[in-house]
């Protein structure tokens, strides 16, 4: 089993066997019923705590749960109206939790790159639960989850992510995780919503539905966030359905059997037709979240296993 | 022990033996001192959402609590600050909740019936925690449970329930389940806080509290709901205690033995009288507090039953 | 072992003796890597209800984790956005939450006296999490045991404490117990912020850094408590930093091996110079976090004992 890291900060850090090891994991965390296992031996004793500084209803319930399924002990912080609003800075209230001795630390922030600061502060693991436009690790290893459960492989797959790509550290960590595993990546995107660079990683470029989705394998819809749209062009919402808004006939340009995903909330009537997101035949977006108490549970799990190891050097260390 | 009932929606759909195998439970649940135990195998490895979309300390504690005496792992969704903020509807709210696969869902909601539909979209149980102006039964549940231990008896009592019956779920709960249990029952309340149609559920109405009290062996008081008088009659508080609010006088018309109930949180002075409230000789209303927890951990063991029956039924249907 | 408190209001009550039960028990709840220990036994099928009515990130999540170490139900009323806003009074929040039946109730109130109140009316532990400007016991007792630890011994020390004396219940409840501990204690403020009365507490005042910590072993530094400053003087930031705040200059005038302490959270470049916050030879301020715990930790497992005690001793007396 391979997966050295002491964080999951972002899939960037990851090798390509890391990520089969937390599917694999995670697979294993599911029964037939798609139900995770109660698993209360793997995190016993341990404490997780939850720092949202911006809230998310779905991620933080999603990793409460893990933890609790693997019996740690879990702690939600409302940072928003916490110490935060005393002019303490995030790096002291990190000290002051990594003082209070968790062994897991989830932390969502709107700034990027404020997670990967702050685990450089503490000494236990830390998870990133997204960070400003940087990354969101486990939503891109839920996804591939889901994604090699629905299509048997997650390679030389043809994988279209389509909307607004310009705000999402989803589409950023999916791009890096789907490009280690081998993929055919297109973007499909207004220009407005289209960041620069993003050539970079290796993936063919769209602006029309009809061209970016042809014979694709999966479709990956992405949430339009208006909450970060600061001053910059905003489409009329029924505009932006009309070309980029995920429909039947739009999917018709794709392969058969594809697959639609949306990593949620989901704006029905913007991003995607209501009625094609609750088609089991073509929608993944119920399993998505399943996946996403399975991962976070493999990654958990994955963290605290390397944690135990390094805290048993450490007291050999001690003893020598 | 007769329970079927796969969601707990409203006393509505409960029959006489349902309700007497719940409250038979719920008083399992209670020792000598009337502290409920804790039962820790009950619902272990079961996983209970606290989902309120209007705040309850008090129910949403009463429920969390009974939760974690039976060995849940309980989780509460601020669901104000949530996704529904971002514009995802109730239904895909819950729908992403399902999906993290709870066995227990506690739902509160403004809308009369939203729990119902709810209900009909997840494949856990559903318990009504109050929605609307519709039901909620386990207030009604946990009153009946406190006049059975008080009096003896749920049949053959003269029960009075006074004051705004309009805006009272709890009334309307209380009414269904005392009639199912053929109590006589007397409604008290100025005409402006009588909602149309009341006489349908086979009660006698009054607007004087000497008149209604007469006899009656349990006296139900119920808080003015402030907060749900939009635009309608507000009466002034003191001219509402005058002729509407519980004292030792107009208690005095009950009889002697009479027990005063109020489903908090009080408005001392205004609905009662403030030291009648703390009368241990008369008030039962710390007795309500108490069975609530026992009422609330009876349902769910109920409910959590059925659900492993079902489910063990599907396995084996799978089987087959 | 002496400790006969049924509750834990202030630091007042407290006989030395029962101080020095604490520190012992607290001393044994951490390991040689400051690490607390999870022992599930010590309060497993017991209620642990966090009620604050004023937000404190830190204090919270110390009494909680504390509480889930020790294996108990804990249970977070958010009281800012509860049935206070429906015109409950504090009592009738806490008799009903009484109801419920907790073992162990943490309360912090923003006036001063109002967790002495509420511990008059229940029949469960109270434990005072800060109330107004009277109490902080645990913070007392956590820089007591921080103390012990640095120095081996918490006698005949000489203790400054510096900064906001007049709004700081930390300050009140640490000058009660060193001066129960037989310490020398001196106060450094300015004018404004000195209390009037605080010489009955045996101790010294200064209103000059340089003097009041010449050859001190302990400094201990306060919050500027801006958010209680109602209307009275607001020094200038600057301006009390640079006569008050601490940085090494005015470190220099102390012992050579005085320990630097704060109880959070800290305004860096106000209070207490940020690099010597974080020096590890000469601040104690993350090992005053962690003690946090364990020292709560303590007081709940010695209340809990006492409780079962009086709940015994009631079950014998019913037999009889």
């Amino acid at each position: 089993m391979t997966f050295r890291a002491r964080h999951l900060l972002g899939i960037d850090h990851l090798a390509p066997a890391e990520i089969t090891t937390v599917l694999d994991l995670a697979d294993r965390y599911v029964d037939l019923n798609r139900r995770t296992v109660k698993s209360a031996d793997v995190l016993a004793g341990m404490t997780q705590i939850n720092m949202f500084f911006e809230n998310s209803t779905r991620t933080q319930a999603s990793f409460e749960l893990a933890g609790k399924r693997l019996g740690a002990d879990v702690m939600n912080m409302s940072v928003a109206s916490s110490s935060v609003k005393k002019g303490e800075t995030l790096i002291d209230t990190a000290l002051t939790l990594n003082a209070m001795r968790p062994d897991l630390l989830v932390v969502r922030h709107g700034s990027s790159g404020a997670v990967n600061l702050l685990a450089s502060k503490v000494n236990c693991a830390v998870l990133n639960a997204g960070d400003g436009r940087h990354e969101h690790p486990t939503q891109a290893l839920l996804d591939a989850l889901t994604i090699r459960r629905a299509k048997g492989r997650l390679q030389r797959l043809t994988i279209a992510i389509c909307g607004d790509i310009a705000h999402s550290r989803v589409a950023r960590s999916n791009l890096i995780l789907l490009g280690k595993m081998e993929n055919r990546l297109r973007l499909i995107a207004p220009p407005t919503l289209m960041p620069p660079g993003v050539k970079d990683f290796g993936c063919e470029l769209y602006d029309n539905m009809a061209e970016g989705l042809k014979g694709a394998d999966v479709v990956m819809m992405l949430r339009l966030q208006k909450e970060r749209m600061d001053g910059g062009f905003i489409p009329s919402e029924r505009e932006y359905y009309h070309r980029y808004g995920l429909d039947a006939e739009k999917l018709s340009h794709a392969a058969p059997d594809a697959i639609v995903m949306h990593p949620g909330p989901m704006n029905r009537g913007v991003e995607i037709d209501g009625e094609l997101a609750d088609d089991i035949n073509r929608s993944v977006i119920q399993e998505q979240v399943e996946m996403g108490v399975a991962v976070r549970m493999a990654c958990m799990d994955l963290l605290a296993r390397n944690l135990r190891a390094e805290r048993g050097r450490a007291a050999l260390g001690a003893l020598a």
